[in-house]
């Protein structure tokens, strides 16, 4: 028994406890928390630190109507238990189960969806305005973390929210983490507004001291202009007044009466408002609260000793950091560049033997690929390493920095195809989609651990930009392949003939077209396999040479089919060979210089004649 | 004759000319730029702005070794005429000719391309700490406008500059505009740092009162602590000092003496400082003092009254912002979310009657996407107007904010295709490729400026997520078309028909369609035309019963070929009829939800025994 199990039914109910009963339920919802996610794996630090502040928020808004907004939205579990999802608990990023991430198609007490990071001031300003536009009345809060905040459009959300005095509150909810020790500036910045006691001190000694002041006439008007300017400046002057917004805290987040108390003042005034709430990441479970970077993002573990309850792998993003550490050693321009995962992306051993060449931006994927430009603009050899889905988040500087002007960076995108329990907003499916269209990009995928070694001894004197692609976690455990050791761009590896024809498969689809090879023979096909190690260029005269003797293609990637690694083939095939009916004009895959639209469509082959010629001849060649 | 033309041959010279022979420099870098871009068009006011600042920039640091950055990089010209490159600029921005913007493949003196805004700091950085790792000595020098400082990527940098302490000056051109005039909250800022002469003063009373002050015995301690407290506030305690860099300034950007004087402070600083300089934009020509957003770009001119040398026709941009415009009178959910850009994507008029419902964000197009999502979200229909190019810094945001949630969000995506002058950085070549690999997202494209206006109509009652795209300009001359005034999603216009095949093509090059069809008639092909109103999805059942008959299909697009429209006609004819002899398996165009990777293989196609019986089918067929 206890109030969550029985006494709580919904969100407002929450204003009937005490505070005492606030506790208690907080209490349960931690036991609670730590219980299910042993068993299902979870984000388990990131909604430890958030009970009595997502149950301050409950205490304070009207969930009926006021829309709370959690960037990132993986610290979002409280406020499901809160609203009816306790139940479902057992099914967390399960298959058809409970969403790691606020849903709006999972309860209407999520205001927005959230994934990724820093997106909750901007979500949250649009549904403000589009409230002040409406004429109607609710209260919008976006709760966002002090590493979410080193994010650029969460920078840019806020020079925006001080402009127009939108009525809005934004929850910094510090805890000096992103998913690691957060950096940079701002929260340089941060650690003194909260560590600093000189800085209330100096500010309490100030105005002491203009009180005891001798007012003598002569100076007394310029102590008062002194006062106002001391005001104006040692108040207010702060980074978050410097844009705009009225600044409140910081207060200890894990104290409901002080954090309902500060959120009913903001909910008060008028304008923006930004309430600094100090949190500790992983609170009141043992395990969590010492490594709540282990804790960010866990599987299933033992409850007692916080071991995970499966013995880890050796995954790819090992392998990557392992090989790249190993080659940092005898290559000393070699750097890494890292936003906010060195952990994840598996470089904590770079950083520990080359902390110096291994640059982490913060949540700050646009910079991380420009800064990587800049070292390579400089005559280092960067190495960028991303997830795939965020790696979305930079396709404007891989494009405009990186390959228009061909620098020497690497992009390794991790966590490409499946990732599983994260959903949606974390899939990495779209890379191949986005990348094979950018002119001067090389793009690659190893079939296996291994072959991620070889790549990256390759990517070391390759020239020009270029992307290894491969899967989170390990190998399937059926196969052992022999790992290419060479690569010639453009040229496959056959690793198995065939008599029907070929199963041209990319990363992680290898040992599966290997399998679905031995399962065709018994059924009276012979499939041979091709390990598609570049995604472009791809192999065209391989392809021609299959398509010439009458062969079948079947491609296999874990990428969305439009503009993928198929579509590469069949785009091959289409240009060299397989004529069909079809004939396709567009920019060939090149940047395409300054000049006017007719002057550019002749010279790169869209011009009127050119096209003409070519029809008649693809026409005449069928008539 | 003059220094320009006859004294001035290398950076070093500036050296050694006197300050007056400096601003008579100057003064001729002025009327040259006038005279030459009046003839060729280009971005005038934004190097007006910067002729004094360019030349102390060349006076402090030495160009044979130090790193000149200019953010964006249209601001340029003045470092283009005084390395070497005065005699081409009459082909500035031509096929072949000078680029507009920096180009390391241009001159050794051009340290990084740039072209999109806010990249700078971030490619300064790396350039630096490249530096440092070398062990070598140069300075580098970040040229950034305060409407550029609005861009997330630039302030992830500044966050990172201040956390490592990185020897860096980042030269703040402090002009008060973005193309248009800035906005958000650190411009509001910075117009408090610059014109707020309280704010000198009172730090000067402060100082002041405190060597005044009578230190009897007692507060003596109390005041040094006090003075200690008010130094680290007062001083210190700014934006930009908040993020850890030394801020120096404002200075008067047209004083050359005051500019050199303070780059030489900052030279002999250690670690980043960013140096304010106020600058006038269009400075010392009469029209573009008057009107520096219209000379910000300008075509060719006349040099006396500023006017174009050609008369302004109705552009596709045009029609976009009076339909809406036209729409919103009606429609009051209607809203305009735009990125620094309310002339150049057409919505000045909307902003002059509508200015509540226009949100202008400043250089930000992250937070302009999100924002958008969050107005959709609360119950508006937002129009998002971006250039193509730009459109690439919204991406993950169009991915995952609008296009999982299927919010009502119309991105108007404005230079799509060939841009002409501004080159490689600006194009908007790419949009249909990384667009038509996106869940949930409709895309169209209208053959003509009024089928523009009918494609804005149909948008208003659209729900979900769209896209429309159009070219920068206006119609060509030759045909008028009947505009299409009712769409249906996945329905083409068959506009003429044909014996021997049809031409495809989406938006500008339906009319190049046309044109290429009467050429191929009198040579005795008779080619039909199809309008490729949708992009996504594509008519097919229309490509289905061309390629039953045995029709050609030649597909025509301004965008890349791989991934584009034409691929969208291939994957469609290859999907549903013309087998060929390649099939491909990968994920359809759907949101991958959680769940293990087998789980999803199962749920989405990609599974074994559905491969290998789809497989089976393949083969048979052919067998």
């Amino acid at each position: 028994m206890g109030i969550l199990s029985d006494g709580y039914k919904k969100p407002e109910d929450i204003r009937k406890f005490t505070l005492e009963e606030l506790y208690q339920l907080s209490d349960e919802i931690r036991s609670f928390l730590v219980e299910s996610v042993s068993r299902t794996g979870g984000h388990l630090a990131p909604n430890l630190g958030v009970v009595e502040l997502t149950v301050s928020l409950f205490n304070v808004f009207d969930l009926e109507k006021d829309k709370i907004i959690y960037d990132v939205g993986h610290q979002s579990y409280v406020h499901k238990i809160l609203t009816g999802r306790k139940d479902e608990f057992g099914t967390l990023r399960q298959f058809k189960g409970l969403s790691g991430f606020p849903k709006r198609d999972e309860s209407r007490y999520d205001a927005f969806d959230t994934g990724h990071s820093s997106t909750s001031i901007s979500a949250a300003l649009g549904i403000a305005r589009a409230r002040d536009l409406k004429g109607e009345d609710f209260d919008v809060v976006a709760v966002i973390g002090d590493g979410a905040l080193t994010g650029g459009m969460a920078l840019e959300a806020m020079n925006d929210v001080g402009d127009k005095k939108t009525d809005l509150i934004i929850v910094l909810n510090d805890n000096q983490m992103s998913i690691s020790r957060n950096v940079g500036g701002i929260s340089t910045y941060l650690s003194q507004l909260r560590a600093d006691p000189t800085y209330e001190k100096a500010k309490k000694e100030v105005q002491d001291l203009f009180d005891r002041m001798p007012l003598g006439k002569s100076i007394n008007r310029s102590v008062d202009r002194v006062k106002e300017g001391i005001k104006s400046m040692v108040l207010p002057d702060m980074l978050f007044e410097n844009m705009g917004l009225t600044y409140l805290g910081p207060v200890d987040g894990h104290n409901i009466k002080e954090v309902s108390k500060i959120l009913k003042i903001a909910k008060e005034m008028k304008g923006p408002k930004l309430v600094h709430v100090i949190t500790k990441k992983g609170k009141g479970y043992k395990n969590s609260e010492q490594r709540p970077d282990k804790f960010h993002g866990t599987p299933p573990f033992n409850k007692s000793d916080g071991r995970p309850k499966k013995k880890g792998m050796i995954t790819y993003s090992n392998v990557f950091g392992n090989t790249l550490t190993e080659m940092a050693k005898n290559n000393k321009n070699i750097v890494a560049v890292v936003a906010a995962m060195p952990d994840g992306t598996g470089l904590s051993g770079f950083k520990e033997i080359y902390g110096k060449r291994l640059f982490d931006v913060g949540i700050a994927e646009q910079h991380a690929m420009t800064l990587a430009a800049g070292l390579a603009a400089g005559g280092l050899k960067p190495y960028v390493a991303l997830y795939s889905t965020f790696l979305q988040r930079a396709y404007d500087q891989l494009i405009h920095d990186v390959c228009i002007q061909k620098l020497d960076v690497t992009v390794c995108i991790d966590r490409a195809g499946i990732v599983g329990d994260d959903g949606e907003t974390h899939q990495g499916l779209l890379d191949l989609s986005f990348l094979t269209p950018v002119p001067n990009l090389t793009i690659m995928a190893p079939k296996s651990l291994e072959e991620l070694r070889y790549m990256m001894y390759y990517s070391e004197h390759f020239k020009g930009p270029l992307a290894i692609r491969y899967p989170r976690g390990t190998d399937e455990a059926d196969y052992h392949f022999e790992p290419l050791k060479e690569f010639i761009p453009g040229r496959f590896e056959v690793m198995k003939e065939g008599g029907d024809g070929y199963l041209y498969a990319t990363g992680k689809m290898v040992s599966r077209a290997v399998k679905l090879s031995e399962m065709l023979k018994e059924k009276g096909l012979s499939f041979g396999v091709v390990n598609g190690c570049f995604i472009k260029p791809v192999d065209h005269e391989l392809i021609r040479t299959h398509l010439d003797k009458g062969l079948k293609i079947i491609t296999l990637e874990d990428n969305m089919l439009h503009g993928g690694f198929g579509s590469m083939i069949l785009e091959s095939a289409m240009g060299h060979f397989m004529a069909g009916n079809i004939l396709r004009f567009g920019f060939e895959d090149r940047f395409v210089e300054q000049g006017t639209p007719e002057l550019l469509y002749e010279a790169y082959g869209m011009g009127y004649e050119e096209i003409m010629k070519k029809i008649i001849r693809f026409t005449g060649e069928k008539l």
